[in-house]
């Protein structure tokens, strides 16, 4: 049966909507890889950058064959008229179906889906190779984003996105968490706290990189190589979250002519604004803050700022205004700072300050949510169709204990998941001395030791005109010097 | 009451198109921040890029608070079928609501209007950070900025392109200015004009930078540090250009089922056209030239020359065929290259060359809407309810001399209201020591001086390898030398 | 007369979706800028960049004035419904309209479709000047990219993708080749093809770079001089591949209210899926077969990989299974290590392996869809109408010889018009002496002998700190070594 005009429309649009938002997903990519490229010292710049290549090759593969089904593979035999799962067949703790894109697209899913969540589900190993740079064998580099994209991840998503998810705001048959069900609405949790507390693991389980402390155990400041590439990276990503974010939606216009759905547009366009308006304010913050505690206008802290804002509002960007999302963004500025100030004192080396920004700001922003979510587009996102009635929404709102503790239960669930999964696999790799490389390989970078020569080739430029020069007349002194 | 799916179509369609146009105009942000640090010396990249970046999040936070209102905020009482306002009580000159977002979305504008206008109003202070680059206090550049998007470009911005300003093309229930208004469709003069001249300003105020001239007052050519950023920053914006002048129609499709409005798919897709056409014109002009003028293809001036070409079509894209678009771009680039020659007999050193850029081509670019704008297409772009009759359009297309007049108008508003807005500011911090760094500071490089550290860090690199042979080497001579 | 509410609903959906994936593959353009620059040495940076600044500038031009006419300029006298144009009195080899863009928009084309079309142009050039470089005179360049851009690529795109075209696939009122005609759906051989055998000309023309071999014979590894850039190059075009293969359906949305048409939704994200998994494969399959062979995790080759898989699934990406697309990358990786290999073997010295990649594996793309095509999707894709009746598809899925007869027709015929038009260019130019520059300056670098100096100036920023007082330390030493 070919379909009608009117849900061609539809469907067009919200293809069109939901895959160019996976692009830009797909930017956020590039954008750790540069972020990350500059954080690091030049020596091993193409390590990490190859981390993240590999991180989309893999993932692509690993979550064609596994991880989408596990994540979203639902047994989809009968759905409400908004196309949401209404089967209490399904495993609320890992889905079943879908594996290797079995039965897609069905009535659920189109290939536009599968994409859109690939593109997240790369970005949960870009954020954790963060925290593992600068000393991590490239082998078990390899596993790691294989398993943590294959699996840790697409289960963290079953729960909270998938319709039969056990933490899902979704009614799907069953009675919803606390009469509630945690809202993460673009991830903080899912996808940074997981990724936050991936990389806390990793950089306990390797220690601090050589060179980290001097001899009487203070830290010395190991800068990145690039700030270019920081700055680089940082606006990549806004860009990226653009499509992470306002993309969440899904669907930007819901429903078919008569159907009693309606559109988000208000709605993703209010998100791209709180989306903005946290990452900017927590940037500001972190501007004067860091001004004020070390004396000067750092690029890179406010860079990381700006992430960390963004990071925290991904849970609740669509469920408050504009104002509390500039609130959510002080908080992440302080949350921040404050992580990697206790970091230091307690000597915990992540180079890319990956589990303090993601995993710290991230739990932020699932408590943030439930302390503000707003009654009214709580009940536009998550229950249009009014299935349920009254909804817990924000506590400071008057909301109710029922969100802000679905917020906290996921909190719990995602660190105690990532920990009993990522934590053994990290101790089993650093027992067998297949994590850390040798501090030979160390000092003389990943780079060489592993990737076949350094990142740069820079000899050539400069030294053309003056160093030869320099130097041929510096082996004739040298000759009049011994003769 | 719910939308009907025939509004909700059309509404998802065209948050759709301005959405993702905004973020594409934000990638400009990204392009600006690339193309400066490019241009400058590496010891300032860090500081040319952290400007960028804090335009970004200050004006995150002053365009919503305040610029958003004095631009766009208008009583909105009443409204055409076209979402018009029609409303004589609006103040012509700056507009009086919807500070922080107080009153949004009504029945005009929805949040994705927000987000549009804001990466338009960030982009003014990115143009401007050019012209001061290198030798400015970060603390007067932070000032300058707030001041800059929060209230100097808004009010032009309400001028020109809020349905009641006295300069829109827009009828509002007073006639409009020469019974035309000026076409200024994406910001020719609105955006880079405003911020070439704010540019200007500050380039004359804090003089040249040290060492631009030598001890005989002969110009030392001051290149920049990276000519990869220069390029990557010119795709970048010209690949954000394509939401900056096509996405300037808000709306791609007009009216719901029944309405008399139209599409603006063709005019979308032709501005598209003619903004390639343009920018590339003049960047082959610029080639050409600049090898008959110097002597060898210069990469840097033909980055410059596409832009040069972008910035003047900017204006009147929507309303010139692309044989028009053409001719545009080559006198744009004639413009630039006789301005840039200009300046050096001149001796004012504008890094960036910025207000030769943004500010003449901005004026080149205003002049020509106002020689050359097709009369159909005007009709379509500003008149498609045809309440106006017939409207001026290009002299030389035999218009009359209604609009060539309001283009020029618009172009001496703005560069007075620029000027007597930000000259004196630029003069009252630099009377106060409080806008140029001392000459120390501006021989160490901002970056060491204000930032904490160079942008780069690229002796582990090479040096590891020959450097430090070389250096024992030398030492040992030296040894033997002295002994 | 106006068009009613229901086709500007269609047309504005397709324009948006035309639109934004030609901007995507606009930044394919800044893709191959980067990923040229990074891969050839720190003296021949700027040079590859503006030759890829160049080719758009340029291609802008040409495309306008003859290429688009010459691809797709068809009279339209007569269309069917789904606007095919079905008319025996247009060339199948050449098209003759539309010069100018004189005609359009007419009722087949409108300008975003001449804008995606200009994009696709632009890239061939892009493809070539890899092979090109470090050892081109410029002018050669400007004249070679005006020629393909302007003629060389559009013929092949009008036999190919024009619905007259004597390769087409689409029914115009001629039989098709072979029942079938040639499946080269995004254009592994109109595009990449195209250019990889231009740039196998150009290099073959040229010969290897000084210092390739050394006085044994023995080639000696010239690293690019900055990985950065590659891996930046190649998540860029990875970006843009979303705007190559996907967006070649054109359109979205096929059909009006109460036509026959459907929407392509599923197969463009499918399209979308598949690509990304080829690439990826190819990636994956480059990591470990290049760790086995050389011994080492090479980044480079892994992103050459990708690209390679992009390449090879480009013709069929829009009528096989994911499954299937793994297979393409799975063998796309091992064409592509085997022609280096034998490309070292020949003494061929392509610095991009350009010919290898973008001529190898869009070979291997145009027999894969010949092989695997699925019925189903081939049906969909290009004979939405069933005009035609039974379709062969791919041979091994019991397709017949019809479709595998025609790719290899299109191959063979595409390698022998770009060898007939491209080889004498570059023959005549060679012997001219205008096409090599002379070895003095190879060695220089083309940066400072063509295009007035380096790309990159970095003594600024550590030699600030160490060079001037080593320097000055020498030039002491010097002064008491010779008194």
């Amino acid at each position: 049966m070919k379909p009608t005009w009117e849900t061609s429309v539809t469907d067009s649009i919200n293809t069109i909507y939901l895959l160019f938002s996976a692009y830009l997903v797909f930017v956020m990519q590039l954008g750790f890889a540069m972020l990350c490229a500059g954080s690091v010292r030049a020596k091993n710049a193409t390590n990490i950058m190859l981390t993240n290549v590999v991180d989309a090759v893999v993932g692509s593969l690993s979550f064609y064959l596994f991880g989408f089904g596990f994540a979203f593979g639902s047994s989809s035999s009968s759905t409400s008229l908004t196309h949401h799962i209404i089967n209490n067949n399904n495993n609320p703790f890992i889905g079943t179906h879908s594996f290797a894109l079995s039965d897609i697209p069905n009535n659920t899913y189109d290939y536009s889906f599968f994409l859109y969540q690939w593109a997240f589900a790369i970005a949960v190993a870009g954020i954790a190779s963060g925290s593992v740079a600068e000393r991590t064998h490239f082998a078990a580099y390899l596993l790691f984003s294989f398993f943590l994209t294959g699996l840790v991840y697409p289960v963290v998503a079953h729960w909270v996105w998938s319709v039969p998810g056990w933490l899902s705001p979704h009614y799907s048959g069953r009675p919803v968490l606390f009469g509630s069900g945690a809202i993460d609405f673009a991830g903080s949790g899912a996808v940074h706290l997981v990724g936050g507390i991936a990389g806390l693991w990793g950089s306990i389980m390797e220690g601090p990189r050589v060179g980290w402390f001097d001899a009487f155990g203070k830290a010395v400041p190991m800068r990145g190589h690039n700030a270019t590439l920081v700055v680089l990276g940082t606006f990549l990503l806004w860009f990226g979250w653009f499509g992470f974010n306002p993309g969440s939606f899904d669907k930007i216009l819901v429903g078919y002519p008569g159907s009693t759905g309606q559109g988000n547009w208000t709605a993703v366009g209010r998100t791209a604004v709180t989306t903005t308006l946290a990452g900017s304010t927590a940037g500001l913050v972190t501007l004067f803050a860091r001004r004020l505690l070390v004396g000067h206008w750092d690029a890179l802290d406010v860079c990381n700022g700006v992430l960390g804002g963004f990071v925290a509002i991904t849970s609740g960007c669509s469920v408050v205004e504009p104002w509390a999302a500039i609130l959510c963004g002080f908080i992440a500025a302080c949350v921040l700072i404050s992580l990697n100030m206790l970091a230091l004192k307690l000597k915990f080396d992540d180079p890319l300050e990956a589990a303090q920004l993601h995993g710290g700001c991230g739990a932020w922003g699932l408590i943030f949510t439930g302390l503000f979510a707003n009654e009214e587009f709580v009940v536009q996102a998550f229950d249009a169709d009014q299935t349920v009635g009254a909804r817990p929404f924000g506590l400071l709102r008057g909301g109710g204990w029922g969100l802000i503790g679905a917020q906290v239960v996921e909190l719990v669930a995602i660190v105690v998941w990532v920990s009993v999964t990522m934590g053994p696999l990290f101790y089993g790799l650093s027992k067998l001395g297949l994590l850390r490389i040798s501090i030979d390989d160390e000092v003389a970078g990943l780079d060489v030791s592993s990737h076949g020569g350094y990142a740069y080739e820079t000899q050539t430029v400069r030294s053309d005109q003056n160093y030869p020069r320099f130097y041929a007349d510096y082996v004739r002194l040298k000759e009049e010097s011994t003769s």
